[in-house]
């Protein structure tokens, strides 16, 4: 290094996070919890490169998404031209069309896969957005059946369940529903998008600010009358599925919304899924069925999804019906870094209390280990209060310890540490000792 | 897209590879085996992002190195200057020394942690060389007892055992006894890094090649002799010995070898451990013991490591002691991938004959599941033999069928798909029927 080594900054690069032993556990917990719910479902990891060539992305994320791809120049002789060729994933759904167009009859269809790993963005850093965040996405591609719909809402359900989550619900709705919708107050075709923006927002601003809304994007005002007098009456879902049924869209997504419902038998682990009639899904990718669970308790959306069957024919030029739910995993890891009070140290700090005792030190830890308990050794320098304070910051939960004295009676003095009760044993006696304190 | 969807190329890009289902099932069998092995040892996760400021990773991998960093475009306006500010990550130690700069105290001393993830290199891509791959890495930083190194050793082999890999040579050494070594033979310091690189090909071309390769790098033909005779004599280790208590350095560092192998108490799980009088190690930052995992049957180098207490200390200024072991573990997945034969599928696939069937079919899916069974349910359109065909792909052990007559008489049918064995039985003992099956 030619600079001074205290100039540089340690701090990781600007919008990303270093993850130390105590947020790794609640992640490496999650992350197994989720990976066995979706394999116990029946689907299978997938895993791809974290850049992919420069023109795989451009043009798939709108010009706003295209100012986001962070871009790897070219290298060697080429580096000086100031290119890129090659850029960080943007997202897991383009990697998932790019190889279901590479792989084609290599794989089992309908494919079933998942597929959790981090993506990057150059957004504005803030507060709980990052520049490289995970995704964790459930997909099928190859089916228009609505049992593949029902299966990942039912996927994702029984994960949230697993991970402490319950208490959601799921909202569901379809595009074609929302289509129907719209012919059915009178709007036109052309103002679907404005109109859907604007009743997406209804949780949020209430029917009066939906109004003041759709009155400012220009709708007409008939059927703003009309929508508004729906929205903010006695059965909003009685009014809506009569309107919705005078439609052959209203129809189609209605009876979409219906054959879930009863596929999922109305209620799901972990929470209850009923028909949101106004739920739109900000993307507008989605072709038929999209939900949401949100939970109010931590008035947070956790998970969301829906079919999107344009989108994963990119590569072939095809359409390829597609369904698929994403869980909230950034959001879901930090409300569960906060709730999780679990003991994460290892079972055993084995401590060495003179250079004679270190090989049957390493004995012991390896004898702990091989009855099953995590065994850590203390491999420092120092007196016995600084190896006992190693253990206590490592949230052991028993120190060992064996002195000259112990080894030449063979014995050797096992401290529970949270009571702080120590009991000398004789040295065989050891993991029969430790089965017994630790259970 | 303006370019027509055809045009694009659908591989990953150069040097990359897609990871598909039968490839992660290896993949995450061999992870998860490693972090639990590491962990029974007391070893803490530890992850950092993919990139970091570049003036972090610049200067810390020589000339060489710095060409082979991916770099990462400044964005918007700035992006037109065609200038880089960020890098992906190159390795795991630079991380790992930024880390300990960046959180010292905050991290429980001495410092053990892991970390398996991937890193970039813009090498030339080739058998077996990529640009995005995986490193292994345990390390404890903050320590200079010997017990930390035969730590490192310990908790590598152990990995190994448990991955299948046992019948592995760890071969120790140490960069002091080297040190001893090159004086005693009367070479002149500024010549070791030379002697080095000639004595450490010994396995691969012999002494005669190793004399040849020392008199092409200018060594004194005195040093030579001498050397090529205790080589090609019958007590290679004793020679050695000889000459290296007759040096200051060469007896600190064969007192280095002899405590590890004492610690060790000369044999480990899965293999032997012994010194290994020439074993130099390529890189020039160790400083104390070094070692490499060797396993004849395989022909390959399956772990190293090593000292290097000059290297983590590299933002703070401040020399500190670590100590490390990296298994190579794209080799290891590659050898494993060869020899995994186990099943990978789901236990059950549920088909569906019918639409009336299909929440019946949702249902038992989730009863097998919750008996601790993974269960897939068919998600497709299309007839049975489609189904079992599917199901056969899927390497599912069984399929369970309910067609209309099956569930008018409350029975369902559970066909073994190995033997072909097909039982019919009542609906209410599915879950008890499957658990006496598989086991």
């Amino acid at each position: 290094m030619s600079s001074p080594a205290t100039s540089l900054s340690t701090d990781p690069a600007s919008g990303t996070r270093d993850f130390l032993p105590e947020d790794m556990v609640v992640r490496h917990r999650v992350f197994d919890t989720i990976r066995e719910v979706f394999e116990s479902h029946g689907f299978d990891p997938l895993d791809t490169p974290a850049f992919e060539r420069l023109d795989v992305l451009t043009g798939k994320y709108g010009e706003e998404g295209d100012q986001l791809i962070f871009k790897i120049l070219k290298r060697g002789e080429q580096e000086a031209t100031g290119e890129a060729d090659l850029a960080l994933r943007y997202d897991l759904t383009v990697p998932l069309a790019r190889v279901v167009a590479r792989y084609g009859s290599q794989l089992v269809t309908p494919f079933k896969r998942y597929h959790i790993a981090p993506v990057w963005r150059a957004d504005r850093p803030g507060h709980g957005r990052f520049r490289e965040f995970f995704q964790c996405d459930v997909d099928i591609v190859g089916s228009d059946s609505l049992v593949a719909d029902a299966s990942v809402i039912a996927t994702a359900t029984d994960a949230l369940d697993r991970l402490g989550l319950g208490g959601f619900r799921v909202q569901l709705n379809s595009r074609k529903a929302l289509r129907g919708l719209i012919a059915a107050y009178g709007v036109d075709e052309a103002r679907e998008a404005d109109t859907l923006i604007a009743l997406d927002k209804l949780d949020k601003v209430g029917v009066d600010g939906v109004v003041a809304e759709l009155a400012e994007r220009g709708i007409p005002s008939a059927a703003i009358e009309a929508l508004g007098a729906d929205l903010s009456g006695d059965d909003l879902h009685g009014a809506v599925r009569e309107r919705l049924e005078g439609t052959e869209a209203g129809r189609a997504g209605l009876a979409e919304v219906d054959r879930i419902l009863a596929l999922l038998g109305g209620e799901v682990a972990g929470g209850t899924v009923a028909w949101s009639p106004v739920l739109a899904r900000g993307l507008s990718y989605y072709t038929g069925p999209v939900w949401e669970f949100v939970h109010d308790d931590l008035d947070a959306t956790i998970a969301a999804g829906g079919r999107y069957d344009g989108l994963v024919g990119m590569f072939t030029g095809t359409d390829l019906p597609a369904v698929g739910s994403s869980l909230g995993i950034e959001r879901i890891l930090l409300l569960l870094a906060e709730q999780d009070q679990a003991a994460t140290g290892p079972d055993v700090v084995v401590t060495i209390m003179d250079d004679d005792g270190a090989t049957d030190a390493m004995e012991m830890a390896q004898e702990v280990r091989t009855a099953g308990f995590s065994a850590d050794l203390w491999v420092g320098t120092g007196k016995f209060g600084k190896q006992l304070k190693y253990a206590d910051r490592r949230d052991a939960r028993v120190a060992v310890i064996a002195g000259a004295r112990e080894r030449e009676a063979g014995t050797v003095a096992v401290k529970h540490l949270a009571s702080g009760d120590q009991a000398t044993i004789d040295r065989t006696a050891l993991v029969s000792h430790l089965t017994d304190l630790l259970g």
